[in-house]
C-alpha cells in the first residue's frame, strides 16, 4: 500500500498548497470562540443545535445529516462501513475516477478493500462511460468529487444520476462536495430521490475552518447508518460546534470570499495565458496549472520566494502540472509575480 | 449488534455522569485559545510542537506517540488496524474483561471482529486467570483499562506483563489509561520492553479537556503503525493543539484537581457508609455505588434534583449499581445532600 504523503508542516510562507481559505475564518468566529467557558471545554459536547444549523444551511432534514470531524472522517467512515472484506471471501471494490483526492484510495486500502482506478480524459471531463464500465457486482462505493480535486473540473449532475442507477444493490455513491460553495452546484436536493447517494460537505474550504475540523455527511438514514456506527460519538469538538454556528450566521463572509476566488482565478488564467502556460478552467478555489517541462524550475523558484504549491505531476494525467490555491487577490498577485520572475530566471 | 447508548445531551443540571472534570480546564487554556488567529482557524494544523510536549509529559519518544482526536479515535483505530476479518476467513477476536468501557466491544463489532467477554470477579479485582484462558490463536487485541471504568479498580502491572507475554504473535494489548493521573500508576515506562503493548491516554479527564478532543496513543512504532494508518492525517484540531500545550504548562492545576478528587472520594465513601450503601473503592475520578434494590429510587430522586448519574446496573456484575463522578468537593456535597434526601424520601 502506498502511504499518503502528507504535506510538510509549512507555515512560514504563503500557503497556496492545500486549497485553504488563506484569509482564514470569519472574524465573527473568533468572537464566538471567546465565549467558550472552562466548563464547556471540560464537558463532552452537545451537537443538536449545530446539526440543526448545518442541516438548515444545506436544506436537508437533521436526521439525514451527521457532523463529522472534517470530511476526512466521513471518508474513513465510508471505507469502514462499506469497504471491509468479509470472512466469506468477499472483497469490496471502490471505483475512483482519477486524478482524485488521494485519501479515497488510501482509506479503501487501509480497511482491506480494492481501489478500482479509472483513467482520466485528457481534458479532465468526467469519464462517465469508463466509470460505468468499472462498476462490477463487487462495487460497494463510487467516490466522486464535484468539482473535482485537483483538476477543478465540474461533472454533470446527470452523470451522478447515471452512476447511482448503475451501482449494485448495497453500494453507494459518495459525492465529495468540498468545493461546492465555489461551483454553486450541489446534488443535495436529489438525495430524497437517490437514496444510495451520500453527499460530503466541509467547512474547511469556503468557510475557512480547516483548522478546527468540521464537515458533514448527508443522505438517507439507512445509507448513512454504517458510517454513523464508524464515527466516534464525540468526534466533533466544542470549538467546532461553536465555530460552525457562528460561520453559518455570517454567510456574507463566504459570499464575499467566493467572489474574491473568482477574481483570483481570472488573474491566474490571464497570467498563464501571458506566460504561455496551460491550465484547467476551475469551478473550485484552486487551479491546476500545466507547466510542462518548466515544472521543476517553477516549483523551485516559487518555493525559494516562500510560496508553497502542490506538485501534482505524479497523478494520473497530470504530468508537468501543479496546483495553486486561488483565494485572496493579494496572495494571487504575489504568486503571479513570483511565477513571472521564475519563468524569466528560467530563460 | 448492540448500538452504543450515548448519554442524552444534559447540560442544565450537575453533570456527574460522564467522569468529566466538573471544574473544566485550567484558566490558562482559555488565555491560550484567545491567541488563535483567523489564519490558524483556516489552515490545517501543525502537530510537531504539541506532539513533543505530550511525549515529554508522558516520558516517551515523540516517534512512539501520536496525538488522537480523543482516545475514542485511538480505540476505533485499534479496531480498524487489528480487528478486521480477512477474506481468507480469519475473524480476529478482542478479549474484553467486563464490566468495561462499552466502546471496546462496540468498535470491535463495527469492524467485523468478535468480542470475547470475560466475566468479572465479584470484587472487581482483575480476573487474570480468566483473561489468560480467553486468549486464543485468533486473539488480536486485549483491551484493558487501568484503573478500570466503571469500577475504578486498578490492576497490577504484573497482570499486564502476563497478558503481553500470553498473546499470540501479531496481537497487541491496548491499555486504556484514561484515569491514570488519578491512580498515579502507568505502564508507559515498560513500553520499551513490552513492544506489543499500546498505552492510550486522554486529556479529557484530569485535564478537563473532554470538549476539545485530545488524547494520545503510545507504543513501539511498528505496533502503532496500523493505528496511524487508520487515523485521518488532520484529525486533531488547532484549538486542541493549543489547549494541550497550555494544559501541560500548568500541571499544578491538574495536581490540585487530583487532590480534590481524593477529598471527594473520601466524602462519598463516608456518605455511603453512613447510608448503608456499598461501593467499590476507586483509583479513578468516580465511584461505583452499590445501591441494590434502592437503585431506581435513588436515580429518580437525584435526577429530580438536577443531578445526572450513570446507571450501570445492566453491566456484568453491576446489578443495582450506579456511577457518580468525584470531582469538585462542592459538587460532591451537593450530590450527597440529594442522596440523603432521596433515601429519606424512600423510607
Amino acid at each position: 500500500m502506498n502511504k499518503y504523503q502528507k504535506p510538510g508542516e509549512l507555515y512560514a510562507g504563503l500557503r497556496l498548497h492545500q486549497n485553504e481559505n488563506s484569509s482564514g475564518c470569519s472574524p465573527k468566529v473568533l468572537d464566538a470562540l471567546a465565549t467558550i467557558t472552562r466548563e464547556q471545554m471540560g464537558f463532552y459536547p452537545p451537537y443538536d443545535a449545530a446539526t440543526r444549523a448545518c442541516a438548515d444551511y444545506l436544506g436537508v432534514d437533521p436526521d439525514h445529516l451527521s457532523l463529522v470531524n472534517g470530511l476526512d472522517e466521513g471518508i474513513m467512515a465510508t471505507a469502514i462501513g462499506y469497504l471491509r472484506p468479509s470472512a466469506d471471501g468477499f472483497i469490496p471494490e471502490a471505483v475512483i475516477p482519477e486524478p482524485a483526492f488521494e485519501i479515497f484510495a488510501f482509506d479503501t486500502e487501509v480497511v482491506g478493500g480494492t481501489p478500482v482506478r479509472v483513467a482520466p480524459n485528457r481534458d479532465f471531463s468526467f469519464p462517465l462511460d469508463r466509470v460505468l464500465a468499472a462498476i462490477t457486482p463487487r462495487t460497494r462505493v463510487v467516490f466522486l468529487t464535484n468539482p473535482n480535486n485537483p483538476t477543478g473540473t465540474a461533472m454533470p449532475l446527470d452523470a451522478i444520476r447515471a452512476v447511482s442507477h448503475a451501482v449494485p444493490d448495497g453500494a453507494i455513491v459518495f459525492v465529495d462536495e468540498a468545493y461546492a460553495e465555489f461551483s454553486g452546484t450541489t446534488f443535495l436536493p436529489e438525495l430524497a430521490t437517490f437514496r444510495n447517494v451520500i453527499v460530503g460537505r466541509t467547512f474547511s474550504k469556503a468557510f475557512g475552518l480547516a483548522g478546527i475540523r468540521i464537515g458533514a455527511i448527508a443522505g438517507h438514514p439507512d445509507t448513512l447508518e454504517p458510517l454513523r456506527l464508524a464515527i466516534p460519538v464525540y468526534s466533533v469538538n466544542i470549538a467546532a460546534v461553536v465555530a460552525v454556528q457562528a460561520s453559518l450566521a455570517d454567510l456574507a463572509y463566504v459570499e464575499s470570499y467566493v467572489r474574491e476566488v473568482e477574481q483570483s482565478k481570472a488573474l491566474l488564467y490571464a497570467a498563464c495565458d501571458r506566460l504561455g502556460l496551460g491550465y484547467t478552467p476551475s469551478a473550485a478555489n484552486f487551479v491546476l496549472v500545466h507547466a510542462g517541462d518548466r515544472l521543476a524550475q517553477v516549483l523551485h523558484a516559487v518555493s525559494k520566494r516562500g510560496i508553497y504549491l502542490r506538485d501534482r505531476s505524479t497523478e494520473p494525467g497530470c504530468a508537468g502540472m501543479f496546483r495553486v490555491s486561488a483565494g485572496v487577490v493579494a496572495h494571487t498577485q504575489q504568486f503571479i509575480a513570483a511565477l513571472e520572475e521564475a519563468l524569466c530566471d528560467a530563460r
